[in-house]
C-alpha cells in the first residue's frame, strides 16, 4: 500500500518546467519528505516538452528525469503523467492542435500518432530510473471532452477507448517494465455524456485509478461531516472495482484533497480522519496520492479560491495542519498493517464481504451513480454498517 | 532608409526560445551580417515569457536581452515584436486565454490590463539596449479577428482600435524614445469584415507597417512575372500613406517575400528586383524588412509549404540565391541614394506625383482595395507610367 503527494512545485507551480531549478524543488521535496510518504506523482508540461507536433524537446526530457532523480536522492519514488493538458483549471494544449492547425486530440490519425511519440519517449526516459513505479496518460484527459465542461474535442465512447488503449500501448512500448494507466476526472463514473466509459477506466491499462473530489455535490448535499462525504473516496474505490474484469486488479485512490470551498478548516482534521477509516479495508487498494503538496502561490491569480489552500505544504515551506494529519494517517496505517499483517494468514481469494449488486439500466445509467443518485444512495446506507463488494448484473456494459 | 530580415532562428525555429543557446543565435546572426543588412525583427513566443496571467518570466525577457546583445555586437539593431501569437500559421496562445479561462484577447478588461502589462514590461528590457529602434504590439495580431480565418476573438472595429491604441501606450510606458507601432496582415486593407481598419493601422502608433505576401491572390490573379505581382509592396505603401493623418509619417515595408507556391525558383530574382524598383522613390519609406532570414528546418512538419523555402539563407547556414540577390539589391539601393544625395537640394515637401483619388465609397469599400479590385486596377493601370500618391476623398473612413 503507497502514501504519496501530488506534487504541486511552490515555486513557479508547474511553470517551473520552464524555470528549471533543482534546488528549488529538492527543498520541497525534503518537506515532502518528512511527511513520511513514499511517491511523489509529477506533471510535465506537454507543450514544453512538444511544442510542435514533430518536435520533442531532449532538454525537457532531462528536466523530468532530474526531477525523478531529486525525489530519489530523498527516498521517494515517482508516478510520471504525461498529457497536461489539464491541471487545475488550466488547459496546456500545444499550438499544433488550435486555431489553423486544429485538430481532435482524440481522433485525428496524425495528432494520435505523434502524441503516442511522446509518450513512448517521455516513458523510455522514465524507464531509466528505477524509482519510478507508475505512468499515466495524463492528468484527467477526460476532462477535453464531454457534454459538462469546455468540449474542445468531441469524441463517441469507442474513440476514447480506441484512444485510451493507443496511448497505453505508446506507455508500454516505451517502458514494457511499468505499469500504464489512465486517469480520469469522475464525470466517467457520474455523467452519461462522457465518452470516456467506467468500464474502460477499469480494464484499459494496468491499475484503475480514482479521483475524490467532493466539491462534485456531494459535500453541497450532504454536508462536509456527513456519511457520504467522508465515505465518497471509498465509494469511488468500490465503484470502479466493481467494473474490473480481474478483481484483483488494483485500484488506485491518485488524487483526494481537502476543498476549502466545501470544507471548512475546522472539518479537514474529522474528513481526512474519515477518509482514512472508510478506505480501511479496501481490497487490493494500490495507494493513497493525497492533493497536494503545496499551495499554489496566491501571486498566480485566477485559479478557482480552492486550488490555493489544498497544499500539506504551504508556500513559505511549513507544513500545515494538514500535512501533519496526513503524516498521522500514514504512520497510523502502516503500523495498523504491520500489526495485522503478522499473525494473520493469507487472506481470502474470494471477497468475504457482503455484495451489493448493481444494474446499470435499472439504476438510471451513470446518472444513478452519481451524488444523491439512486444507486448512490443504496450505497451510502448500506456501507454505513458495511462497505459493500459491488457487483454487476444485468446487460454487460461498454 | 533601413534594409532587414526578419529573423527566423534555424535551429528550433520560434522554439528557441524554450532551448535559448546564445551560440546558435550567434552563428545564424554572423550570417545574417553578411547580407549587409542593418537590422533584424524578432519574435519572441508571448506564452513563454508569460505563461500565467500574473507571471512575467524574468529569464524570458533576459534571453530576450539576450538576443538582442549578441545582434548587436554583429552591429545589427534590432526589432522587437511582442505578442506571438501568430508566426507562419501557428497560434501561441496562453493556457489563460482559453478553454476554462477562455476570455476574449482584445475585449476583455482583465486579460488587456495583463497583455498590457507584458507590453509594457517587454518594452522596459528592450530600452535597455541602444540597438533597439521599434517595438510592435505583435505580429499580425489581426489574425485573431475577423471573418476570413479562424477568429478565436471576435471583436468590432472600435474595439480593435482601442485594443491596439491601450498596447501602443502600454510600449511606450515601458519605452518612452522608442517607435511602437501595429503589424497587421492584409486583410486590413483588403477585406470588408477585418475589425482592424486601414485607418487604424495607418494613424495609431508611430509607424504604419505593412506585409506585402503575393500569395493573397495577387500572383494568382496575374502571374508571377506580372507588373501587379512586382508592384504589389509599393501599392501597399502608397495605400498605407493614403489613409495616414501625417503624411510624412513613416511606412515600414515589415514583410515580404518570395513565396515558392506562387514564385516559381527561377522567377525569384526578377520578382525581387523588380519589387525593389517598384519602391524605388516611395516617400517616407521607413525600411525593407524581408521574410525570413532562414529556411524552416523540415524536421519541423505541419507548415505550409512555403514556409520552409522563405529564407535569405538556407539550413546549413549557407546563403541562398535569393540571400546574394537581396544583399545586391540593398547595396545598390544604398549606392544610388548617396549618389543622389549628393547633387540633390531640399526634397520638396509637398509631393509632386500624379494624384489618383480614392473614394471608398464609390470603389466598394476595402473589396475594391484587394487584388483585383476596382481601385486596385485603377491603380495598377496609372502606376506601369509612374507609381501615383493615392490621396482619399469623399466621406471619411474609421
Amino acid at each position: 500500500m503507497r502514501y504519496g503527494v501530488n506534487y504541486t512545485p511552490s515555486t513557479g507551480w508547474f511553470y517551473h518546467w520552464l524555470d528549471f531549478r533543482p534546488d528549488d524543488l529538492a527543498r520541497d521535496l525534503d518537506t515532502v519528505a518528512e511527511l513520511g510518504v513514499d511517491h511523489i506523482r509529477i506533471f510535465p508540461l506537454w507543450p514544453v516538452i512538444q511544442p510542435h507536433r514533430t518536435l520533442i524537446r531532449e532538454r525537457a526530457l532531462a528536466d523530468v528525469e532530474t526531477l525523478i532523480e531529486v525525489a530519489g536522492q530523498r527516498g521517494l519514488d515517482v508516478s510520471v503523467d504525461g498529457l497536461q493538458g489539464h491541471l487545475s483549471s488550466f488547459d496546456f494544449l500545444p499550438a499544433w492542435l488550435s486555431t489553423w492547425h486544429r485538430r481532435n486530440l482524440f481522433t485525428d490519425p496524425t495528432v494520435i500518432e505523434s502524441t503516442a511519440a511522446y509518450l513512448r519517449r517521455l516513458a523510455e526516459a522514465c524507464s531509466q530510473h528505477p524509482n519510478v513505479f507508475a505512468l499515466t496518460i495524463g492528468n484527467e484527459v477526460n476532462q477535453f471532452t464531454g457534454d459538462l465542461h469546455p468540449q474542445p474535442f468531441p469524441a463517441t465512447s469507442e474513440q476514447a477507448g480506441l484512444w485510451a488503449q493507443t496511448m497505453i500501448d505508446a506507455l508500454h512500448e516505451g517502458a514494457p517494465a511499468l505499469p500504464a494507466l489512465q486517469a480520469c476526472y469522475d464525470a466517467t463514473w457520474y455523467n452519461p455524456t462522457q465518452p470516456f466509459t467506467p468500464t474502460q477506466a477499469a480494464t484499459i491499462g494496468d491499475i484503475t485509478a480514482v479521483h475524490s473530489w467532493v466539491f462534485n455535490g456531494t459535500a453541497q448535499l450532504y454536508g462536509a461531516d456527513s456519511f457520504p462525504t467522508q465515505a465518497h473516496a471509498r465509494y469511488l474505490v468500490e465503484l470502479a472495482r466493481a467494473f474490473q474484469v480481474d478483481p484483483h486488479r488494483p485500484v488506485w485512490l491518485q488524487e483526494v484533497g481537502v476543498p476549502r470551498n466545501v470544507i471548512a478548516p475546522e472539518q479537514a482534521d474529522a474528513f481526512m480522519e474519515a477518509t482514512f477509516a472508510n478506505l480501511n479495508g479496501a481490497p487490493d487498494l494500490f495507494g493513497i496520492t493525497w492533493w497536494a503538496s503545496h499551495d499554489v502561490d496566491p501571486a498566480l491569480e485566477d485559479f478557482p479560491p480552492l486550488e490555493y489552500s489544498l497544499g500539506l505544504i504551504d508556500q513559505a515551506g511549513k507544513v500545515k495542519p494538514e500535512g501533519r494529519k496526513f503524516a498521522a494517517l500514514i504512520d497510523h496505517a502502516r503500523r495498523t498493517a504491520s500489526a495485522a499483517a503478522e499473525p494473520r494468514p493469507e487472506p481470502p481469494t474470494e471477497d468475504p464481504r457482503p455484495i451489493l449488486p448493481l444494474d446499470l439500466d435499472r439504476v438510471g445509467g451513470r446518472t444513478g451513480l452519481a451524488p444523491g443518485g439512486v444507486f448512490w444512495t443504496m450505497y451510502m446506507r448500506q456501507a454505513r454498517t458495511a462497505h459493500p463488494r459491488i457487483v454487476i448484473e444485468g446487460a454487460p456494459h461498454a
